[in-house]
């Protein structure tokens, strides 16, 4: 296969799994994509690597999750700002033994994740590598003045989280455990393979103005959490007795996980007291928990469920430490 | 370093090299950027891949390059459409060993282009890897419907290209054979380590509505012509004769490189014959040149000095192809 092969492989895939949104107007075949948003509207836009060895492992991971993937880490970030995602760039850098079946996968799941984001291929740029790089960018809009920040947290905030924390980094170490190539179906590793950018409650908290910051969950709550209160300027006491944390796995796993596991993409965000009222335990079928409160100064801090308070230790994922 | 720090040291040196556009609203430290296109505008969403050993050596070019040449690519595509950089984002995999002096260089290299090309940095993703991967997204924008498509050659138009083409290609060949890290200063370099997007003259072929198809070329006249010509589905005619060559070197050689060498990032675009005459033979100093002629069918061809036409064999550069 040369490059123009598999540009109309992957042109072909995108034209297959096109949600036909408007808006949209070239997409791959020129320079560059041209893309109207709605009026008034403001972009964001966001980009992340997905990169073999460091993200995913090419024999072990699903190429149809690494496409899923790929693009629901890019719109989480859409989701964390209370965005919609309207179309997305691929860059992709491929062994030429990848071209064929391992590809169309990767392509299928891109496409499916395509269609449930609502978030329509519009160009990239491919290139051939002995690894595979992935890199995506995501375009998405909002009405002026609803994003989301990290930067609004005040003290007296209550902080919550969206669904249960740990998950996915759970299914990772099951993963590592597995021998060859896993199946796409092991209920274990589903969060882990295909994560649900929490999208629709993104959305809502912006158009409510409900929330005063939030960010995604990608690294782990107490990294995260963290470079929230940094740009907020605050700090923060989280309550392990609330963590929504997994049942089935010891206690001390389960809080190990749910404090520092990656990967989970939910929603971390903060709201006013007065507007506490406002958040339900349950989104649509999704559990929203209170998990600690925004604090005076810059400590991040943590209680643990005898009562003690300690630092809460940044252990989360930080790709240049050892 | 760990992760925190090395963007802290990106977005120090993004705000040094802050062209101060209006409508960036938030750059480095939140989720994603966000952007405001003006008032009825369209937007071009572009990337590029800059990898080390497929498109530099970590060894031999200076990082400031590495980080002028990074954005000039992403910023040609734009300069193609027609459009108007605003803002690009930033996604860097990097060793450890290269956080430090490395990083520095690289960053003064891209906040020289951002200022040159005016397109801010407004956000990115940063990982650690035993290889330097570079990704760079540039949003830019146009008013609806001037952009300058691949598709619209007629046969009949003329095909014009600005500049001189093989020059990147031969500095290429040059520092191949330099033993050691490069001098940024070596002229016949130049246009190998810093390429001029053609911004100026493609958004003038955009708003005077001049050019029937136009693209960059980045991978070679005879690669890129026939990627025109297949969007447009029709054939061309090249005069060697005409082609803007390299003087200094072989006649043979010249030709060779005009015709093949990639990474100039001149514009080829094709004009009605009608409006051939607003073309100039210079625009704002920089050389336009007609080289052939589009044709109908599907063949493209080149006429040789002796008279010969020969089928033009795509001789530039396809990653999938060894």
């Amino acid at each position: 296969m040369n490059e123009e092969q598999v540009l109309k492989r992957i042109a072909s895939e995108a034209k297959a799994g096109r949600p036909s949104l408007a808006g949209v107007h070239l997409g791959i075949g020129d320079d560059a994509a041209l893309f109207a948003p709605r009026a008034g509207r403001q972009m964001i836009l966001t980009c992340d690597w997905s990169l073999e060895k460091t993200h995913f492992l090419r024999d072990k991971h699903p190429a149809d999750a690494v496409g899923w993937k790929s693009l629901a880490r890019a719109v989480s970030d859409v989701a964390a700002m209370g965005g919609t995602p309207r179309c997305y760039l691929l860059s992709l850098a491929l062994p030429a033994s990848h071209t064929g079946r391992w590809l169309g996968e990767f392509l299928r799941g891109l496409r499916r994740a395509s269609r449930a984001f609502r978030c329509e291929l519009a160009g990239g740029d491919t290139t051939r590598r002995d690894e595979i790089l992935i890199n995506i960018t995501v375009a998405g809009e909002i009405a002026p003045g609803q994003a989301l920040r990290r930067t609004g947290a005040r003290a007296g905030d209550l902080i919550f989280v969206s669904g249960r924390l740990g998950e996915a980094d759970r299914g990772w170490e099951h993963l590592q455990k597995l021998r060859g190539r896993v199946r796409a179906d092991d209920r274990l590793l589903r969060k882990h393979l295909y994560p649900e950018p929490r999208l629709t409650l993104g959305e809502w908290l912006a158009k409510k103005g409900l929330a005063t910051a939030a960010m995604d969950l990608s690294d782990g709550l107490s990294i995260d959490l963290s470079r929230l209160c940094t740009a907020s300027r605050v700090g923060a006491l989280v309550d392990v007795a609330s963590l929504p944390m997994l049942r089935d796995v010891a206690r001390r796993k389960a809080v190990k996980l749910a404090l520092h596991g990656g990967d989970d993409y939910e929603l971390l965000f903060t709201v006013a007291p007065r507007k506490a009222h406002r958040i339900p335990k349950r989104f649509r079928g999704l559990q929203l928990t209170q998990i600690g409160r925004i604090m005076r100064g810059r400590k991040t801090e943590v209680r643990m469920e005898d009562g003690s308070v300690h630092r809460l230790q940044a252990g989360g994922w930080d790709p240049f430490r050892e």
